[in-house]
Order: C-alpha cells, then sequence, then structure tokens
C-alpha cells in the first residue's frame, strides 16, 4: 500500500472508525483497525462484532493494498503529531508513517484475520435527516437496559410507517418514544430492534446531512456520505408498549425543566437508601412539592412553582428515572402528568407533541 | 443555634471547608463540618487531622450554638437548592435549614467529639501575596512523591529569608524550585517542610488579596480575610538539593512548551514499556529530534524546531517528568539544557529566573 493523504482527513477517520473499539478484546485483531485501499481512497474499517463502520478518506493513491493497525496507538499517534501530510506505505505486515516532521512505524496484523464485514444491501430503504436522527436517538436510547434474559428490550425499536419513523425504548419501569419525519416515505412498514449500543454510535457519526438507510433482515446500515454504520438487529417481539400509554391523566403540572432538575437533586441527597421520591402535586398552591426522606440522613421538602390543572395529587417516583429523561430533554419547560399513586405518570416537553416519556411510580 | 445567612455565603464556605474531608473516614465525626456561632459570624471548620480550615460566613446570629453535619451531604443540598437566604437552627444533634422554598432537616454529631483545631500563633511572621503563591503552588509541589521511609520529600520546601520565598518539591528524580517576593522582609530565615497535600489545599484557598503566614514549630497557618488553613509541619531534614543543580550545560535548545508536549505525548506512545524517550539535539539541524522505540508496537522519530546553542548531545528521560513540568507551567518557550547522558538536565522558562526544574536522565 502507499497513499498520500492529509492529517486532518485521516485524524477524522481515525477517530470515526476507532470509537466502537473496546478495550482489550480477546482476539487481537478486534482491537485493529482494517487500513484497504478502495476505488481511489482509503477505506478505514472497525468491528466490534456487533457493529461495524467503514469510513472512507480521500488521498492520492499510489499503490493498492491492506493491513490492519491498533486503533488507540494510530488513532493517538496521528491525533498528536503536527503534520498537514501523511505518507503511508506498509511493508511486512508494517505501517510506515511519514509526515514533514515525523516517521514511524506500527506493527500491524494481516488483513485476513479480520472479520469479514457484511455489505449493504443495494436498494436504499429510506433516507433521514442526520443531525435530527442523532438528537432524538438521545432522547430515547438511554431508556432502554441492557437484558440477557430479555435481549428485545436491550435494544431501540425503528418503527417506519408512511413518512415518519417512531423510536422507542423501554426497561419496563419507564418507556421513552419519539417519532421523527422521514425525507422518503417507505415504501412498506417495517419494525426492526436496533442494539441501543449501536443506536448510540449511529448518533456519533450521523453528521449534517441527510442519511441513507438500508434494511435488511438481519441488519441495518445507516449511510452518510464518507461514512457507513452496520448494526445486526435484534430478533425478537418488541413489548407491546402503546397499551401502557395512558390516555387520560387526573393532574397536570408544568414546570422549568431546569428549576424541577435542581430540586431533583437536592431532595435525592435524602433519597439514598431507596432512591424514592414523593411529588405532592397541589394546585391551590400552584406548586409542586419534592419530599424526601432517610432514616440515617435526615428529610428534605422543597418547593417548586408550577401551573397545575386538575386534582391535587402525591406520587412516589425513583428520582433517577426522572432526572435522567430532563437531562436528555432540550425544552425550556415541561409538563408533568399523573393519575394516582399506582398508574404510569407521563413527561411531555412543552411545545411539541412528538416525545412523549412514561414512568411507573414506586407503589409504597 | 439560631442564624441567618445568604445561600451564596454558606455555600461558598462549605466549599472551601469541605474539600479537604476524605470520602470513607472510619471516624465519623471526621466527615462532617463543626458549624459554631463565633464572634457575630457562623464559622465553619473541618480537618483531616493534618490540615484543617476554619472559615467564616457572614450572617445575623439570634442564638449561639455548635454541631457538626455530614460535610458533603449539607455542601450539595445548599448548592443545589434555589434560595436568597437560608435560615439555620439546630435542635437535638439535628439541623434545620429553612429557605424560601425548601425545609430540610440533617442528623449531625455532637460537636463534643470534632477533634480541637490549634489556634494561629498571634505574631504575624510575613504576608505574601495570595494568588502569586497559588501559582507558584501548581509549578512546584508536583515534583514532590509520597514516601513513608522519607517523609521530608513529600512534603514541599518553603525557605523564608529577606524578602524572598524559596519554594522546592522533589522525588529524587526531578527537582521543582521557584523563588517568590514576600511583602513583608522576615525577621530571621525560616526553613520548614508542609505536606504537598496540605500545600494544595493552601493553592484552592488563597483567593486575590494578602495572606498572613504563621509559624509555629509545629504548624503553619496560612490566613486570607475570612479563611484560615492550618497545617502540620513535617519534621526532618530536607534533601540538599542545591548540591545537585549543575553550574553549566554544554547544551541548550529552546523550544515552544506547547509543541514539544504534544511531541512528547506522541513519541510516548511507543514507550509504554520503559517510558524512556531520547532526546537528540543537534544544533546544525536547528533540530530537537524525539526518539521511542517498542518491541511490541513500533518506533517514532518526531523533529521538532528548536534554537540550539552548544555542542549536538543526545540523552534519554523518563517522558512523564518532562510533561509534567510543561503541563504546570503557562510560559510559551521554554529551554531544555543538557550536560551529558548521565547529568542532570534543566528546564527554566523563557524570560524569566525564578523558576527552575532539575530531572535526571535514565542511564541505558
Amino acid at each position: 500500500m502507499k497513499l498520500v493523504c492529509t492529517k486532518k482527513n485521516l485524524n477524522q477517520g481515525l477517530i470515526t472508525a476507532s470509537h466502537i473499539i473496546g478495550a482489550g478484546n480477546t482476539l487481537p485483531v478486534l482491537n485493529n483497525i482494517l487500513f484497504k485501499t478502495d476505488k481511489g481512497r482509503l477505506k478505514l474499517s472497525s468491528t466490534n462484532l456487533e457493529v461495524a463502520i467503514n469510513t472512507w478518506v480521500g488521498g492520492k493513491i499510489e499503490e493498492e493494498g491492506e493491513l490492519t493497525i491498533p486503533a488507540r496507538l494510530v488513532n493517538d499517534y496521528v491525533n498528536n503529531i503536527a503534520a498537514e501530510k501523511i505518507t503511508i506505505t506498509t511493508q511486512n505486515q508494517t505501517l510506515f508513517l511519514e509526515a514533514e516532521r515525523a516517521k514511524t512505524h506500527i506493527k500491524g496484523l494481516s488483513s485476513d484475520e479480520f472479520p469479514l464485514i457484511p455489505k449493504a444491501e443495494e436498494k436504499i430503504y429510506t433516507k433521514i435527516e442526520g443531525k435530527l436522527l442523532g438528537e432524538v436517538i438521545k432522547k430515547v436510547s438511554f431508556a432502554s437496559a441492557f437484558s440477557e434474559t430479555q435481549p428485545e428490550i436491550s435494544g431501540v425499536l425503528f418503527f417506519f410507517e408512511g413518512k415518519t419513523l417512531t423510536m422507542a425504548a423501554t426497561d419496563r419501569y419507564r418507556l421513552a418514544e419519539a417519532k421523527i419525519e422521514l425525507l422518503e416515505e417507505v415504501a412498506s412498514p417495517k419494525s426492526v430492534i436496533i442494539p441501543a449500543r449501536g443506536v448510540n454510535e449511529v448518533a456519533r457519526v450521523v453528521g449534517q446531512g441527510p442519511i441513507d438507510i438500508y434494511l435488511t433482515d438481519g441488519q441495518v446500515v445507516f449511510k452518510t456520505e464518507d461514512t457507513e454504520l452496520l448494526s445486526r438487529l435484534i430478533d425478537g417481539q418488541y413489548p407491546d408498549y402503546k397499551q401502557i400509554i395512558p390516555k387520560s391523566f387526573v393532574t397536570e403540572a408544568e414546570m422549568g425543566r431546569n428549576e424541577f432538575v435542581q430540586a431533583l437533586k437536592a431532595a435525592s441527597l435524602f433519597a439514598s437508601e431507596s432512591n424514592n421520591i414523593e411529588l405532592d402535586l397541589t394546585p391551590q398552591n400552584k406548586q409542586v412539592v419534592i419530599k424526601s426522606q432517610s432514616s440515617q440522613t435526615g428529610d428534605s421538602e422543597i418547593r417548586l412553582d408550577a401551573k397545575i390543572t386538575g386534582q391535587k395529587n402525591s406520587v412516589v417516583f425513583n428520582y433517577r428515572y426522572i432526572i435522567e429523561c430532563l437531562n436528555n430533554l432540550p425544552d425550556e419547560k415541561i409538563v408533568l402528568k399523573a393519575i394516582d399513586s399506582s398508574s404510569p405518570a407521563q413527561i411531555v416537553p412543552v411545545g411539541r407533541d412528538n416525545y412523549l416519556y412514561i414512568v411507573m411510580p414506586i407503589k409504597i
């Protein structure tokens, strides 16, 4: 292999490809990035056997070739050298990087040992705006939970229908659901479960432009102009979560999101044993009262101004489930909707109806 | 106890006092801050038995009293509540905090259990500019090393003479020394060894104004307008480090500090087994060549532009010792001075002569 590329492009490609590579893989080649010349560009590939990334770096290819190189080492090295252009050559399973003021040999492993990354389906299923997809993933995927026994809730549901993608995640104690518009209407509805870890990697590589989505039986591919992310799908039936979303509520309290988070954090200091926090919604006082107590440390009562409609209500929650949702929303104000102390409550942002979060109360 | 103070002042006082309190002390009262009314203010005290802090918070005292309260809990709580003013009362070893929208009970421990913090000497020894002291501490104290067998090098030497404080720290492989002007000439020279952990706490509490320094046989006190930090002294003879500072050098190389750090970081990726990096100073090329190699991963050679005077030279260093020094300096340019591969080298900033760093080479 021999090629010349800019440090900036190589650095960006290495950052994109190396993120999915974990530390201390027992199979050494999984710690490596595959460097391979591909149709006039350098293709960098990585895989953790669940998610794979191919990203292409522009350059001047003088000689074809391929070799795998320790991901963290080459990534850190290129990141730290001062250089405009880098010449890459390979010889005897060693990569030679040469810049204006730096020369490096990095020992690699043969590309024969690198796992085969399956190709993307040829026909695009749909398109979506990358930036929007990335934002929505962050608001949904955190609600999933890794589970050996229920692999389907380790993933995020992607349901495509018409011009809408509905994304949902749950750990059976709480649920996040968001809807996004697609750039192209799908020919037929499809529903897939993508591992949450893969979904989070999608959020990282999407960039600003449109994303092509390819679907096959066992795999989904998200493709930007110069990067593709392939993830296996989770086999299984996603929980029928629609049935637990209440149709109506008894009390609704509108609050500032930041103020609510801060009050919950203060209250949580007295909830270290159980994580339980009581929220009293009192319409006549226009206040949400946040109560917590601990036999060890003491107790706390914090009052928060709120616009409250409906009846007086009192519900106990695991505060972590509420803070996690609020921390993942960008909205200034949210509405907490409750029925009673044993029914699911709902959090929605004020001013848009494409997101909802359901949280189960703690029954005392 | 009953008093009213602002949340802002209380928060600041709690942050100042709680930092020295470690996690999981076996003696529970050491996890606590002592709240005590003191001459019209609230005094907050903490100790880790090596360093103690007293800090005073202005307020309206309505009833005298004292109680110790878990430091982290009260600190995090006050930090997270939205409030202007806070009313503090105590009853039955419980602290009651009441703000406009928050009420809290925090269980405490009797102040009888709290260690006695010795008083500061009545006569000031000298004064120093707080901001300057804090800055210089950061450039020196990192060079010390915790040692059970050589307690004196676990500390930082403070040598007061005339209008100058000389501060030095060493782990016997490297040495940092800085000089600062005092605001008041000392009556007689004195030399003390202050535990490095205490010195670093001084840097954190000094603020912007002048600091009064009190010295007794076993203790030093640094006092700002509203905070005093007391540290025990280390008994022992500080190493006679002056004798290892070379009088003259064979080669001097002036380089950009940031460029040098970045090149060392890149080179260090191939020095993971030994931490050894070779620096070749070649006057004719006006370059410092930084070489590293690893039997596992490969090798690297990075060239750095430098103004070099004197003879060609080559020295091997533990790169961590050089990066640590460079990271603690604010200067744009530094000079590396060398004699030969077995003599100590020196790093000084360009443009000031009040700081020097000595590092021993690795003999191969």
